[in-house]
């Protein structure tokens, strides 16, 4: 931690922050610069941080310079980890796609869509039973009833299930019927969210919230860690900028940089980001291309007819192209595309 | 709602427009342009908006033209709505101080920060005993203690109190200490949430998401009142840009765009806004110029030792000028500072 | 300046930090920390800035510490300046009201926008010759006619103008005609036409860019200074953010922040921040009780006939609600309105 | 264009917008819904935009239903251009790859910075001779000595030169040096300069305004197209957003999205969106992988002793890496990395 002083901080003003600082267990380092003095911490950060030094007098700034989150964190867990979920991993060496409908709307629908999931390369099937939805007049998802049809779905099709949880009471709930658990964009700092998942047991894909920072995503993941949980699995899927002409803005440098940052996982959706299903290829090579360990995207038998999010799902006669891209992409980086699990294992 | 057809958009496709908003009950009414033909739809929106007309052929895009809130609008109720929490008036024709410790961390700091409010000229008194904190590490608030920290000040002070609440599972225990729920930044859009709050049978104060636009804002505030409470208070807090000179921009046109949409009184948050002690005064002074019903303010006896954002509290020694400001700054808009209610009323 | 090491970087790497620092004469002060070393730079941070010390091995980041600007900061110039543009003063003590049409559309419109303003109070006169426009299809200004018209109306009504300059090429020619140059919100590092502005010798309004930051605002006016002219006005005019319900956002917060920067006087143009006629007024009292040292209004005898920005021009019959409140809002701060000068005294 | 009157509109107020929009020539169709009345209007939509309907009584707001842009709309010009840059073509069919150094430092540098260049496929060479800076006290480039050496090193490794131009006054004097003129971003809106640009005869490389949203930019481009040069390229180079982890955020979608709105090529610049050399190679990838018609790089044979941007240009080390990833990408799309001009051709 570094303490700016303001031009005018007086030398009563610098000794008392060393003072505070001491006293709290705290080494200070000061050097007198000609317009300013800065004085470097050292210490326990995390406890010199209760300080409230920024309010003392003479003190301009005060600089955190190591990282806020540790669990999460590639400071002290150099390697990327590997995360599985029902056997299907998730990390470098492989590109896993994740497929499904953006809601479970009937069996039929939701089967329908897995399995042009399959033919797509998919080995896990995606699909919203609970959904968060802008307008209260919206379709809010088939709740127990969607996640009974992913069940049954995922015995036909033999995909594991992650699906959305949006409130800390159906943890329990959801955890019954699926093999992952999603945590949504707009439940990012969710915090009483993060910790009922946290305790659960069963993997986490924690969606970037679409206005939070890197640091603050890494953050809602180590909120997850700390309740002793490090399958986690990090989605980029658009933050909110001035412009209009996509639903979101894909920060595609997001991967590398949250890669490079944190040991976990981190996978793209390019079908929320995007918002329209012109941009779901294009976006997915692109996604591939910069690193990322997996794609998760929205398919759907008959985009004309859903209830939700119609615009961007791919619909059947896209779904050779993605397949095909599939098989190219993987191999340019050295990975491979993460097989769908073998019927028999299931 | 308009649909706008591509510029080689076939006549069939245009004819097929027509034909599903007629089967939905709806009338189309076709205005060919010289490289573009528009579609006017006549109907019920909110069902002519669930049939993907987005996903034809030909279709280039659909402009919804009426707000998709109805309860909260200004459209069918023109007079704007005065809220009362325990007898304190928010709304149109007064100014509502509420002011109070950022978080409850003992007794006699609630005790002396709420006698702070009041000489300020509060009618209302704030203060965190749940608190989402962006790090796991940070202080978390003191949960059902903090609650009854609040309900004894209140005791003393006469001032009703306005509580922050994360989780709909301890929505109950908080309506049983608190005269009015707060819902704050990072849950504007957790549904769940407002729902449980939408049915507690208290006023609810409804944070402005960080990142969300005026209409997302009034959207959640519908979520509340479909549940059959009206007595909603939004309260402007700054929203993220790309300046980082301060925590947040306040987003002072809110104020007024906010109240010509909707009949529900708007308040200001300039703590949180600003994220410095130094602009709360002038916040406050351009938020009651602009036209806010209220204001919500941070105040603590000692901000260097609060455990929660003391760089933005006001100490003793701001108390004067704030209560001089509240004094003069209503009547230019012909309003009066709301008054603390009677003890004996209490 | 500080540098922040990475947690892996070796002895070596902080020796030769030292090493270059010191060869190049400034000071070094090692901190090591638990996880990570810091090293705080003292001497000619502009000199040390041009190291590339980012690029050496065991670098993990720089922080500048001081402030970027010189003549501009209030670091070395603690008192507020006031400018004045042909003897009518901007600065702390007053608030200046400029007023006038968004562009000069003919000798009749330019003149009876002129009375007005001065019946709202100004005590300046705006208005555009050269308008750059987002389309090139849209009107474009008038040129030297304009000028011209400008002059004339000067001459009658007895207030001083200020108009924009898009050009280093025509800086001379507005000079004729102009006593305050204007650079607007997407020339604001035109760095060319800044420094154009700087030599021309006459007083200079600089609008905030649009998605520029307070830094890089006062940058801009530090190229400015920086050829000899410090008679500089900064106007902040909204910025861009996501939300679409206002034309840009009025960040409200910056001119009490650039005011604690910098010595030069802050305007607010609550024209083109909120682009609607009926956000005019409430944001100019809102920027009056900021403390803003003065506004800059459109005013438009028949806006629905304006060929720019007829949205947002006040029509006449506000300008006594105008007029109203200049008189009533700068003495709640203890200013007063800038009276336009006297006839006489032109 | 659609007007959409307010839900209280009067029927003499609907006639009055029918019978205006008439008597200038155009068409309304008159579509009643329940709560509100919209009007669309057929005509000529740049004379029925001048009418400022916007400001009639009863109408709520007015929607452009058309692209404000022609000459550089694909509406009408569906296929793809290709521009030549000095025979160096720039289109579908092949990914072009710009690179050199940010600013031209001397003769050695650049000439090192050419062939690292070349090495890594490319077939242009970048350099800035007049360099835009945020401060007045950086590094502002060599000027026409800058351009001498760009001259002189085009002449040695056989690459046409593309570099910026900042000036109105300036464009004769780059034109002389350089096959292709680049408008940076903080000029993107610099109409004066896109029209001098436009007139001079040259290809022009047009960045995106850095807070652009790409309708904006698709307008800057008409500003030049409509002073006779179609031969521009569009560079996404990254928007500004609250992401403080990246320099700017990389819009990658921006891409497709540019490329189905114009007829116009669109590369990427890595380098200036990332703002970190660990960036470059994987930004690359995405971009010739969304579809990107040529990527411009920074490379620097000392980066630790670059005098602009030293933190993103790609040292020797990286080359190898650059050049493999330039022969293995384009064929996944279907397409040829573009060869550098045969030595006898120039």
């Amino acid at each position: 931690m570094v303490i700016v002083m303001t031009p005018d901080a007086a030398k009563d003003d610098i000794e008392s922050v060393v003072d505070v600082v001491k006293r709290a267990g705290g080494e200070a380092f000061v050097s007198r610069g000609v317009s300013r003095t800065i004085i470097g911490l050292v210490g326990d950060v995390d406890h010199l941080g209760t300080l409230n030094l920024r309010s003392m007098a003479g003190v301009g700034d005060v600089i955190r310079v190591s990282v806020p989150y540790k669990l999460v964190s590639r400071e002290h867990h150099r390697e990327r980890s590997v995360i599985r979920v029902a056997g299907v991993p998730i990390g470098p060496g492989t590109v896993t796609l994740i497929a499904g409908p953006c809601s479970v709307e009937s069996p039929e629908q939701t089967l329908a869509a897995a399995q042009m999931a399959k033919r797509a390369g998919a080995s896990m099937l995606r699909g919203g039973a609970f959904k968060p939805r802008t307008s209260p007049y919206a379709f809010q998802g088939l709740g127990e009833a969607g996640l009974r049809i992913l069940s049954e779905v995922r015995g036909e099709v033999g995909l594991p299930v992650v699906t959305e949880v949006v409130d800390p009471a159906s943890v329990d709930l959801v955890c019954a019927h699926a093999d992952m658990l999603q945590v949504g964009t707009r439940n990012m700092q969710n915090f009483a969210l993060l910790q009922a998942v946290g305790s659960a047991g069963k993997p986490v894909l924690l969606k970037r919230g679409m206005n939070a920072t890197i640091e603050e995503w890494l953050m809602a993941a180590e909120y997850i860690a700390q309740r002793g949980n490090l399958d986690i699995v990090l989605c980029e899927r658009g933050i909110r900028t001035f412009e209009t002409a996509t639903r979101n803005t894909l920060d595609i440098s997001a991967v590398p940089v949250a890669q490079r940052l944190s040991h976990l996982p981190v996978i793209v959706d390019p079908s929320h980001s995007g918002g329209h299903r012109d941009l779901v290829l294009p976006l997915t090579r692109a996604a591939i291309a910069v690193g990322a360990d997996g794609v998760i995207v929205d398919v759907h038998p008959e985009p004309a007819r859903a209830l939700c999010d119609g615009d961007q799902a791919l619909p059947d006669e896209d779904i050779a192209g993605l397949a095909s891209l599939m098989q190219v992409m993987p191999g340019i980086l050295g990975r491979e595309l993460t097989p769908a699990p073998e019927p028999a294992v299931r």
